[in-house]
């Protein structure tokens, strides 16, 4: 375990996407932004803030444009939202994203249902979104949605993972995003997927982006340390949440990752203690109890009183 | 990651006594018995059933004896009960357990909180449960709280750990359990803890006793794993919790400690299906949802129809 180096993380918070895009109820324009400020303000330097797909089909993010308008831009803070096709792109460069992040199912009956597409129209559908990055100096990045398995196939064919990140990277893209949409992921999964991914491309930086659908989402970040991957995607409270699985919870939760890495004696650039307050405050808005558990128990050496309560036994 | 080692690994089923002991509501006998009988049926071949303290401190286990006395007994499967004293032992033997667990508190204002002891004076106690034990000729294991980090104190001098650890091996023992009990450890921590136990007593058995406080828990048995600990302590459902944490989760749960087992290469004797629907009795009997999410998600490949639901972009 390389859990005593001291090497730099970089996180990317997707809770403002992929966590407010799942809520029932429409979260404001105001709270949005306020979030995005204040993952901001503690040190999250990659913010995934919105998605320009269709806002008919997801009214959750049609309020997109607005939200890249009013979050506070500071240097060094990227901005990124994903683009579907060519429309997407033009309206998030016409919002100035950061980053413009591709999206495409590794499962063709995911793709289809998600997309509806097939995987090869998706991959042309993206081609169309690389002129306009390209004309607006608008960097991109890549992402495979249910890359460590599908919940209508199973298990996705490497070769449809190596195929959309071959078209990527045909585009230039080399920071490319692996989802694991709804908590399929598993140690030897993610290891054969990475490895599979190195193998024939050397130079993609490969980010990880865990569902805690299963429980496993940070013993999965362990593997992924342990594979010397240095980037994950996760949501501030653990927002996020997968349809096909009441009541389990979203993707991994941003400072608890971030525990665990300051612990093993990583570096994210992150203040826990104002992670947590920004945590807390993500669930008022959302207006219930989120999974993440660093906000409800504190940092660990925050001391007690012996005076305070006695314990159980054990 | 010794990730796709086939081995075996022990699990010890602890939330029918760290669990059933945090309750609020007393849990009825009948109840008890019935998660324990499906315990074993599921698979478990180590379960603690119980605690033989004082039924003032503790009358949630009042009713160790009862339990004991109504859970079916099969070969192979053994029954441990923690037991702090020579009364706790004599109720412990004449209930006809296979294993006496002791535990200890690594930190004195724990263990004084706790216990109402020193270490020392917790140490000299259980020196009487040696005696009775023997002349039964029952098992023993040691175990530790605050194994990991004290609420009061934080960090625990590995001097008091392996003061403990000598006086159970002095008597003899060669099985310990090392408790997280609020959820402090970290991967460091615990793998410090565990070379400096080795280093001193290389023949003792650890077995790893995690709390999913901070989200953490399976991130420690990746870690524990790593270092070639296989024997684990976990609570059906993720039953437990911990009073200076409201809504954080309790014990990690031990279905989806399995799940992650498995999916990793390595054997258990347990049937998760079966493991699954005990988990979901147990949330019926305490009438609230808990932590573990095998339940809620069901297996990682019982796939769904296309036809079932559009899922959310991403």
């Amino acid at each position: 375990m390389s859990a005593t180096g001291s090497r730099f993380v970089t996180i990317t918070e997707v809770g403002t996407r992929d966590g407010f895009q799942a809520e029932k109820e429409q979260i404001s324009v105001a709270d949005k932004v306020a979030v995005i400020d204040a993952l901001i303000d503690a040190g999250l330097r990659s913010v995934e803030a919105t998605s320009f797909v269709s806002p008919r089909a997801l009214p959750q993010l049609a309020d997109a444009a607005d939200v890249m308008a009013q979050v506070q831009r500071k240097p060094g803070v990227k901005l990124a939202v994903l683009v579907p096709n060519a429309r997407g792109a033009e309206r998030a460069a016409a919002a100035k994203a950061d980053v413009m992040v591709g999206f495409i199912s590794a499962s063709e009956s995911h793709c289809k249902t998600n997309l509806n597409k097939t995987i090869d129209e998706a991959i042309a559908d993206f081609a169309q979104v690389v002129p306009i990055a390209n004309q607006w100096g608008i960097q991109m990045h890549g992402g495979l949605a249910t890359a460590f398995g599908c919940p209508f196939e199973g298990d996705v064919p490497i070769n449809n993972i190596l195929k959309i990140v071959g078209a990527y990277h045909a585009h230039g893209i080399r920071r490319i995003g692996f989802g694991d949409t709804t908590g399929m992921a598993t140690p030897p999964v993610v290891t054969r997927t990475v490895e599979a991914v190195r193998n024939k491309f050397p130079d993609v930086q490969i980010a990880l982006h865990f569902h805690n659908t299963r429980g496993v989402g940070l013993a999965n970040v362990m593997n992924g340390l342990q594979l010397g991957v240095l980037e994950y995607e996760s949501s501030i409270a653990g927002l996020g949440g997968c349809p096909f699985a009441p009541g389990a919870t979203g993707n991994i939760c941003t400072e608890d990752l971030v525990y665990l890495l300051h612990e093993c004696g990583y570096e994210t650039g992150i203040d826990l203690d104002k992670l947590i307050l920004v945590a807390k405050e993500v669930e008022k808005i959302v207006g219930r109890q989120l999974p993440g558990q660093m906000m409800k128990a504190g940092p660990r050496l925050k001391l007690m009183s012996t005076a305070s309560v006695r314990t159980a036994v054990g």
